[in-house]
Formats: C-alpha cells, sequence, structure tokens
C-alpha cells in the first residue's frame, strides 16, 4: 500500500494531467457525442470527480457538502447500485452543466479530498478507494484522447488536437520470433504492495504447450499486403458475425484511413497525415486481426502466451488483441457492493488486450494488466502481435 | 414587391434578431441535438447564413469570397440538388465550426449582402429571393426557440432561458360558437406586393356547408378534463397509429408537463413552473387534438373553415392543428431548380397548422400561413380549437 | 335495405366464392406471412368467420355454441375493443389451428348463420351487420389475391396460382383528356337501399375549378419511357420521404418487376411473363405516381375530380392513386362501438385511391367508394390516370 | 474410419429417424418460422439432404441429377462458399417448395447415395463427408426437437408433440461433492477410429487447480428458491449486458414456464404440465446460469473442469453452460473449403455447453462434445451444474 504522502502526490498528479489533456480543446469540443461509445470529454471531467465524491467524500468526510445532488444523475456512468443515471447515449445531448460549471465542481472535490487525506487519518480500505480512484480516472485520461480522436476524426473539418501527440512509433529492428517452451507457467498479479485491478488477481497456474510469437507488431506495409489480395473479400478468414459486419458498414480498412486522390492518409491527433507504411497498424477491430493472422496462417497469441513471453519484446504503443475471451481467473472474487461492478460485470462476449497504447497514462499499465472490448471496436489504438 | 431600402431594412433587422434570440445562450447550449428533430442553435446560425451564400451572393455578388468551401457541406439542411450535406442527425455531433466561426461566418455574409444590395442593382429575381431568405430565416428564429426549449426541457437541471419570456398568454373572454353560413369562399394570397410562399398560392374557391367554430383555444383546464375522464385510455377516441404511438412512448400528457409532488408543472422558457389551468394547451401533437375533440363530440376545423372564419376570433398564441391534410391547391407550382425544394415537397403524410405562436417571429405569419408537421411532433407550440 | 331472401344469397355466395378463391392453394400456401402487411391465406379464412360469430351470432343467435373461445384471440384484426388479439406480425408464425380446423370453423359458422337467418327475425339493425359481414368478407377475397401474389411472387420458385387468372386488361381506345367545367359538385353516396361504407357518407358539397382528365390509365409503356429518362434519379420530382424511401430500398421499378436477360418480365398470377407494353402499368406506391405524373408536367386528381368526371372513363382494372388524402366528409359520424373501428380510425396519413381493380370482388366497388393505403404500399393492384 | 457396410447402417438409420421426428406433424407444422433461430421443420429436411447433394454427390457420384437447380438457393444454410442462399429470416416465408416435395426430394438424395455408396467405391475422404453429413444430420434432429418445442410452445392453442417424449427425467440421488485435484489433465479428442467434430481436436494439456463440482443438475425447486429471493431483482448477481437483456425483456423466469392461477406450469413436448420440482431446470440462459451461480455463491465449471470429472456423474439430460467461451483448443486447424466453415467461424462471443440433452439423437454426444451457444439463448434444453 502507498503511503498518505505518495497517495497525494498521485492523485494531484493526476487531477493535473486530465486538465493537461483538455487544455487543448475549445469549449464546444466537451459537449459532444458522435456514437455511443464515446463520451463527452466533460462527462470525463464530471464522472471521475463524481467517483471521489461517491465514493470517499460523502460517507466518509466530516463536514463534506455535496457540490450538487444533481449531478450523481448526471455523472454516474454504470454502477446500477449506486442509483438512477442519465442513459448513456444522451450524454452528448446535455448541454448542461457546462464546462466553467464542471471544472468548479472538479475543483470542490479535489480540495475536498486533498483536505480529507491531509487532515483526517483515513483507513487503508478509504485509501485503497482513493488509489482506485486514481487508476479510475487514469483509464479516462486515456478514453479522453481516443474520445476526443473520435469527434476529431468524424469532423469534416478534421481539426488538429495537438502537433506534439506522437501516435505513430516505429519499431526500428528486424521481425524474430520468440520461442516458448512447453510446460506450466504462473500468471497474475501477485498482490503485493502494488496496485492491481481485481481482474488480474489471483496469481495462478496454466499449462503452454510451446509456440512462437513475433517482437514486433503488424505494420502498416503489411497490412496493405492483406488488403491488396483481397483480404475483406474472402470469407474464409471471417468469423461469421465478422463477416456480416464489415459487409454491413462496408469495412474495407482500419478505422481513420482515407485514400485521397489514391493515396492512403490516416487521420491523428496531429491532423491528417500520408499512412507510414513502417508504424504499427492501429484502429482494427479483433475481426480483423484475427482475419488478419488467418491470411498468414496463423493466429493471434492467448493472453497467457502473451504475458509468458513479453518480457522479451517491447510494447506498450497498442492494445494487442489476443484469441482469449474475458473470464475470470480461478480465483477471482468480486468486491462487495457498487465497486464490485467496476470488472467483474463485463466478463462475457468480450476480447482481452494486452500491453497498453501511445494514449495510455504513465505508470498504469503492466504486464499483467488485462483489457478488454467488444470484438467489434475500433477507435481504441488497437493493433495485433502474431503467433504460430 | 419591396424596395431595396426596405429589404435593407428588413434583412438588417432579421440578422439582428436572430442573434438577439441566442444572446441568452452559454457556449455548450448552441452545440447539441438531443433528437433528430432540433437542431444545435449554431447550425441554425449557420444555416440560414449559407442561404444566403448559396443562392444569392456566390453566382451574382461580384468578387464576393466564399467564407470556407467545406461550409456548404456542414449548413445545407434539405437541399438535395444543392450538393451534399451533413446527415440530419450529426448535426449534434460536430464541434466545429466553434460558435465564434460561425459568428465571423454570419458577419462576413451579412456584410457581403448589404455591400450587394447597396452597390449593385440586383434584379428583381435576386431581391424576390433575398426576400424570401428574410423570411425563412424567421421561421429559423422560431425553431430556435422551440429547439432551445427542447434541449433545456430535457436537461435533468431544467435551465432558464430568459425570465422575460412569457410564453403562456390568458385569452380573457368567454367562449362562444361562431357561426359561418355555407357558401363558396375564396382561399389563398391574392399575390400581390405582399410576401407570401409558394404554397399559399394561388388563390381559389371552395365550398363549405354551414359549422361553427370556438372563439377560444382548448385551456390547460379543460384539457385536464379529458385526462381525468381517462382519455388516454379510452380506445376508440384515438387513430389506429396514434393508439399504438402513445402506448409505444407511453404519452399520458402533453410535452413538458411533469407531475410533482402530485401538483402539474410545466417546463416553460422561464423555468419548470405550476401549469397555469386558464392557459391555452400546448405542445400537444395531431392525435391528441384529435382525440380531444373525439372525446367532446366535435372536430378540429379544416384549413379552410380556419381562414374563413378568422377574422372573427383572435389567433397567434398556438399553431392549430387542423383536421386538414397538407396537399397542393389546385394552381400549385413548385420553383423551378434547388428553391423548388422549400415546401412542395413535403405534401404528403403531414397536417396543416394555422395561426402562429408566442415564438413566431414578428411580421412572419399571416391568415393564409400554412405550417405543417407530421402529426406526431409536439415540440411547438401547437394547440387547438373546436369546431362542429 | 336487403330482404332476408337477397341477404341469404348474397351471403351464400360470398362465403363460397371466398373457399373457390383459396381452392388453387397447397396446404402450406395457407400459412405464411412474408411481410407484416400481408396475412396468411387461413387467416383470412378464419378472420372473414369471426366477423359473423363476434359481431351476430354470439351475442344474437339463440343457443349458439363459439365453435373455440380461444380463436377470438386468433383471428381478430384490429378491433381493439374486441378483446386482446395476437400481434399482427405473428400471424404467419402459427402452425394450428390447421387449415382443416379452419374450415370446420367456418362451416359450424356458415351453418349457424343460415340457421339463424332462415330461423330467425332478426332486426334491421343486425341485417345491416350481416351485410356489412358480406361486404366485410368481400374486402378479404381481394385481400386474398394479393397476398397469394405477394407469397408467390416472392418465392424463388414463382409457382403459378392460376393461369386463367388474367390480371392485365388492354385499354384498347385512343388516349383523349376529358374537360370538366368550374363548378359546385356533389359528392358521397347518398344513402338509399343500397350498401355502402360509413365514409362514403354524407353527401355534400365541392367546388372544382375546371380541369381535364384522361380517360385511360398509364400503361406500362409510358412508365418505360419516365424510367428510361432517369426517373428514379431524378430528386426535383418526388417527395423527400419517397426520395429516402427509393433510396434506402433501391427501388428503380414497379413492384412484381424482373429483368431478366435483358428484358422486362413481371410476376403475375400466372407466373413470370414478359411485360406487356400496352397493359396499365400496376403495383406502384404513390410516391412513383406522383413523380411519374411530376415528370410529365401534370398532376394526379383529386377523388373528388375522379368522381365527377368517372362516368365518361372506363374503369375497374387498377386501384387509382389520387392526391387526396383520406379524411373525413363534412357529415361524417362513426358507428358506436366497435364497428365504428372499421374505416374512421385510419383516417391519418393515407392516400385515397378510387376505382377498383381486377382483384376486386364483383359488386363490390362503386364510383363513391373510397379505397386508402399508406403510400408507400405496392402489392395491391395500384394504378394512375393524369390529370391537368 | 467406419467400414462402407457401417455406415451405410448409420446413413439408413440417420435419414429414417429424421423423418420418425416429423411424423407428429401436421402439414403446416412444417413451414412456420417464429424466430429467426427457429427454423421450418420442412428446411431442416431440406437442408440435411442438401449437404449429401452439395458435398458428396455433385461432384462425385456418375450419372448423378441435381434433383432440383433451385434448391441450394433455397436450403444452404450458412456456407458463404457454397453460394448464394435464402436469407436465415426468410425461411419461413416460403410456402414452397412443399412437404411432399421436400419428401421426394429426400428420397431421390437417400437413394442416390446409397446406390453410391453400394455401387462405387468411395475413397476415404468422401466417407468421411458422408460420415460427417449423417452426424449433421444428428445436430439437426435435435433442432427438430427444439424448433418444435418453439413452434408449439408459443402458440396460444399449446399443441401436443407427443405424448410419449419425456424430457423431464429425475436425479433420483442425493447431491455431492466431487473433488478434483490439481495437476495437469489432457483434453480434448485423441483422433483414433470414431467420429469427432474438428473442434474437439487436437489433443492437449492444461492446468487445473483443485475444485469441486457437483454430481447433480440444479433442479426447479432449487431455481425456484434464486427466484423467490428476488434473484431476478439484484443487479449484482448479472453480467452488465445480461440486466440489460433481462429488463428489456421481462423476463423472470426460465422459458416456457407460465403462471396459471397461481401455479408454475411448463410447456413440454407432452403439452403444458405441472411444474415438477425435482426436474433439473431448462431452458435457461447463460446469464441465468451464471446469476443462480453467484446467489449461491458458487461458480459455473469451465468446460475443462467439466470435462476431467465427468466420468464421475451423470449427464446427457440437459446441456450444461460452462463458464468457458468457444475458442480454439491449441492444435485446432479447418479444413480447406466450405466444410471448414462448419465450427471454426463461429469461435467469438458465444459460450461451450458440455453434455447432451435429452433431445441429442442417440449416439450423437460424447465427454469431448463441444456444443456452443450464444449467451442469451433459451430455446434449447439447457441446464446447470454448480462448482466451487
Amino acid at each position: 500500500m502507498m503511503t498518505s504522502r505518495e497517495l497525494i502526490q498521485l492523485f494531484n498528479d493526476t487531477r493535473t494531467h486530465t486538465e493537461h489533456i483538455c487544455s487543448f480543446l475549445e469549449t464546444e469540443d466537451y459537449v459532444v457525442q458522435p456514437v455511443v461509445d464515446v463520451s463527452p470529454p466533460k462527462w470525463h471531467l464530471g464522472h471521475t470527480t463524481w467517483f471521489f465524491e461517491e465514493f470517499v467524500l460523502k460517507n466518509n468526510a466530516p463536514d463534506y457538502q455535496i457540490y450538487d445532488e444533481r449531478y450523481a444523475y448526471v455523472f454516474n456512468s454504470y454502477y446500477e447500485s449506486a442509483g438512477d443515471k442519465v442513459v448513456r447515449s444522451d450524454r452528448g445531448n446535455l448541454s448542461r452543466p457546462t464546462v466553467s460549471d464542471v471544472y468548479s465542481y472538479r475543483k470542490h472535490v479535489t480540495d475536498a479530498l486533498l483536505k480529507y487525506l491531509k487532515k483526517e487519518n483515513p483507513s487503508e480500505k478509504i485509501l485503497e478507494v482513493i488509489e482506485l480512484g486514481c487508476h479510475h480516472e487514469k483509464q479516462h485520461q486515456e478514453l479522453l484522447l481516443t474520445d476526443i480522436k473520435y469527434i476529431f476524426g468524424n469532423n469534416p473539418l478534421h481539426p488538429v488536437y495537438s502537433e506534439d501527440f506522437e501516435e505513430n512509433p516505429i519499431q526500428d529492428f528486424p521481425q524474430e520470433w520468440l520461442e516458448v517452451k512447453e510446460g506450466v507457467y504462473e500468471i497474475g498479479h501477485n498482490k503485493s504492495k502494488d496496485f492491481c485491478y481485481d481482474n488480474e488477481l489471483g496469481f495462478h497456474k496454466i499449462y503452454l504447450h510451446s509456440y512462437q510469437i513475433s517482437n514486433k507488431l503488424v505494420t502498416n506495409k503489411e497490412y496493405l499486403e492483406f488488403m491488396a489480395d483481397g483480404g475483406y473479400l474472402q470469407v474464409l478468414l471471417w468469423h461469421a458475425e465478422a463477416w456480416d459486419w464489415i459487409n454491413l458498414h462496408e469495412i474495407r480498412s482500419p478505422f481513420y484511413w482515407h485514400k485521397v486522390e489514391g493515396e492512403w492518409q490516416q487521420y491523428t491527433l496531429k491532423g491528417l497525415k500520408p499512412l507510414n507504411p513502417d508504424a504499427p497498424v492501429t484502429h482494427l477491430s479483433y475481426y480483423e486481426a484475427f482475419a488478419y493472422a488467418q491470411w498468414k496462417g496463423m493466429r493471434l497469441p492467448t493472453e497467457f502466451e502473451w504475458e509468458v513471453a513479453q518480457k522479451n519484446f517491447e510494447w506498450g504503443s497498442r492494445w494487442e488483441w489476443t484469441e482469449s475471451a474475458y473470464s475470470p481467473y480461478p480465483f477471482y472474487t468480486k468486491e462487495p457492493g457498487a465497486l464490485g461492478e467496476y470488472n467483474g460485470k463485463f466478463m462475457v462476449n468480450q476480447k482481452v488486450l494486452r500491453g497498453g497504447s501511445v494514449a495510455t497514462a504513465r505508470n498504469h499499465t503492466r504486464y499483467t494488466y488485462r483489457n478488454f472490448f467488444h470484438p467489434h471496436l475500433r477507435w481504441q489504438f488497437t493493433g495485433l502481435r502474431l503467433a504460430k
């Protein structure tokens, strides 16, 4: 467990960084929700604040005044047991509270939590919830970046977020196959002093047959070969539901790709740019990652194969789709109460992604981290690594 | 036809008044589109501006510089023959252009049009298009008010638009039945000097059997009697599709009514207020207006009955649903080209409303004016008057 | 009013003819419902039977035994006030009662009604309901033919219904324009001894400006010219909602037309046949009829123009779309109770069709008859006649 | 591999048994498709026949005459690479081919295949496809029973399929917990002489931590306790998507349960019967099975835990939901060509079920058999067994 002093530092850094991410926005950019999976930036600002108010301050901080009773309704996300909430698809329909109101709300809660941390002597249990709240906010920092990318990338004017945000780091080394021997391996987080989510527990054994895994992510150039070979038109490469999905939505390339006068361009947070063939391919669905692997005569690794091999390759620029469905580990137990809704209730019909991305907050990911999304989603910085 | 000087006055007043309506808004309020029928206020500001740029300046004003080529795509509404456009349901997904950009666009076009009107000698045909553009903008002034009401009225914080906007004027006189004799009557606009829309032409004869029409609109108090008698539960009062619709959407009262601690309240542009029993009922669908009339053993007037009798009663606070479907008058012809899309292409599956409302722009309505909406829509200031 | 003897004759003929229409079917053909507007033939057989049981026998015939209490639930169509019913879209999901059961049910009710008519002395009111029931069944005879055509015409095997059913009679005379003078005309059914529906009452006056109307229906050859000129691609010819509809459904020709090896064929009740250029075009929506008229620089007649002129032209092979919305006549009143649901509750968002079709039962239509359908529907034998 | 003689026996038995299942139906029962997951019985009869025609006879049997070229379009299910096909939701819209035609088609193919098997000397590869075709038809035998149950169970008349079909065998012994020790285990089918599907291959090792598994299925009585405790109303027991799903569809009990005058009844293939408290609960979704286990403070076994323990308990009356997502085994490879579509393309977003049910064909299931369905489906004879 962190010391109170470390926690104050973490809390301060986290709150400040969230606001730094938003400092590049115009007021209007905070408001819109162009698709249900994307939330308005002001909602992220309010929701991460509500988390501390609801789960820490409300019932623990002496004399804490709730900023506005109605905000719980506006800023609850999915905690069914914490009361009613705005329907998710309505988040972008709310012009009020204004951005300025939301920043006031943030300040009110930030100040109150710091005062509480400094003046009172919170129990270990509460310190843990505050630490969870910081990691929760770091997750929303990543969502802020990917949601802003969606908001800008689907605007016909293609605005620039920041000229300094580099989302396409090159893996400048030769591709090799790393071999892993058959045997019993240990998986998961050995709950020590360091923070982890409940879905990384408990530490347990699995059996792996021998396999090979690539030291590099698949690049745009490689993915273009798949496209050139008619990969999107070969039914036998695709899952049944994937085939229906790509045809219904006429998907023929990764998300954010635009063919402009015969050349592929990619919308990035720096604006519309020529596609870099050497960058790792990104913004594809699990379906597309799977079809690409099929086309190569290979496969995606399981999350266990990834975790066992990861110390031998670089990772962190793309969330890597794995073949593993998101399921509970053998000794998994949920927290009691609303915080038990954090992870467990999503453990069906989703795929595990491992690693991290250019948008992931600093110190937020780790090799046991289990991210998860529905197989058709593409707005995160997803990518893939082959196994065989 | 107006003189050029009168037209400059009209144009200036119209442009200024649109911006006055928006002066009560926060930046965030300009952006959202909570339902497809409602457009974001900044879209109205841009669209009414695009109208002058597209149909007047672009092809007529010497040296006119288009403000931004991409705005035509953003601000076209339904003129299919004027090029591609943002899908209507996406208007609220666009954070850019910003509100400030849109005001700059307005100023650019306002200035250019004034310069064009003052310096050049526009043909009568072009003056007519400019006059049409002013009336078009007045229509959007009404939509701005009703769309703002929707945006605020569906926000859980129920913001106030303006304490000065009185939307519930009382008809403070006794109810009487006005008698009209059987015979041939003349209907429509006798295209003289004054402006009218093409759908009010041409002047023609119709035959009416004798009828009676009320001098008053139906009030909240009267509508509450219908509700108290289970009007929403009596199937025989409703059209087949109306019955399905009220049950699907669980409609049991007019729009914007809220039962708070046993008392009816109404969201108004002044905020949430106790329902005034003497005010004319408003925000109901044609279906509800029809069912109410059935329940009274009476009926709605046709648009012809309304037009013939109107000089004998007060009107203008509510758009009054009529029994008439929106169809072309006998001598109706469409303008050639895109402006022909203004009215004619909506002449199916809509109902005519007559009169005007508390939100209608000054000098915009007249006794031949034919407004039209789909029978289920309720976000306009609609009301009803009985006939028998 | 008919004599009891005439009514027995009418009843017997009607019941027998319904079964004759079905005599060309296989058992399987009685069961399916390929689209919600089409009902399974066995449902029509049962529903027309239930009508007599529900509205005549149940409450009037002494000692009448209800055949099966559960059938009311299965065979009620839209009489909300007559109890619960199978959801319309579920009619094709019911394999039971079997066809054989339904014929037994028919026999039970037919016999009971004849016995009741012969032995008792029904009041005039009840005789009227029985007469209405016969006309109701005649309407379903037409629906049986059009629904069977839909069932067969949308089956990839394109079965033949009957080699003897001629649906394309030629109008073998030159096209002429009939002139009608301006003035006051009388419209509607002068409720005498003859049967009519409530929507044809009451007899009333209207005013018509002078107009011309064609003595012929538009032919396939003429419609092909519209298609060849890109009629389906010219946005200015179409209503706004029509344009969306034809593009969503990729409609580029009338229903039942198939281009087979470069030649137009038409599915008919005789099977797939080469399109006859001289036959009146059929199976088109109001939207298409309207767009064709626009393209010709003409218009559709109103239902009043049609009624006033009809004695000077042949009609009866196609239901002719008119420009008139389906609205109540000035003196219209609904029956009390469930039978009041027969016509009135559909008087919104539908268009009036006049005339009759090759599928209309003998002695069923008349020049005051007001048929009505939603403007997008095409499975009836619809057609059009121009006016100007 | 089977001998040719054994295969003839298997083929004959399978074809005959399919027709026996249908021998209890009326013609009408063969035709309907009340929901997209359920196919009309005549479609099953035709599809299982088409399988042999398409994958065996067409390209291998000398002089084989295709029965009707158009049937491939009608009876293909999901083999995208084998040509176009009727959209799945349209299967119930086809009255033709008639039931009698389909039986003729069956006879034509059965006879041709027997002739081919007896006269020619098919390669081992082809014999394997024929064996696969028999197992394929056995799968459809189970679907026939569950689809017939759906067709009858959702008909308001609740017809009886057969008084002899016992679907509720009692497990008449005490509940015990079977212990399994931690260690490495072998999983999957050791492809020997016996038939298995490709998804059961290859034989491989997994690691299990120690666990306990029940020797009995959960009973109706036990499930009623969950319901009585408000299990369907406690949000923390449910997956997020499950919670939305049960509320959208107002699911408050297993499928086919009806509360009749205060008592629970269950529709069975014998008709509507009082619920037997001692029978294993059935017709529930994975979501409900999971929520029940949560409520007990336990969990569902993984498919590996089930497979390792299965020799110590009885199974076969219910398909048992497991916690395992349907994923490829380590050495899984797809067949080349259309038969490769048999299993692999469904390996996403589905859950594995183990065991077999009262409707499973004789000799069809085995302890390595991996059945799979989407987590919300309830029309199969599903059930659950607890682990901890």
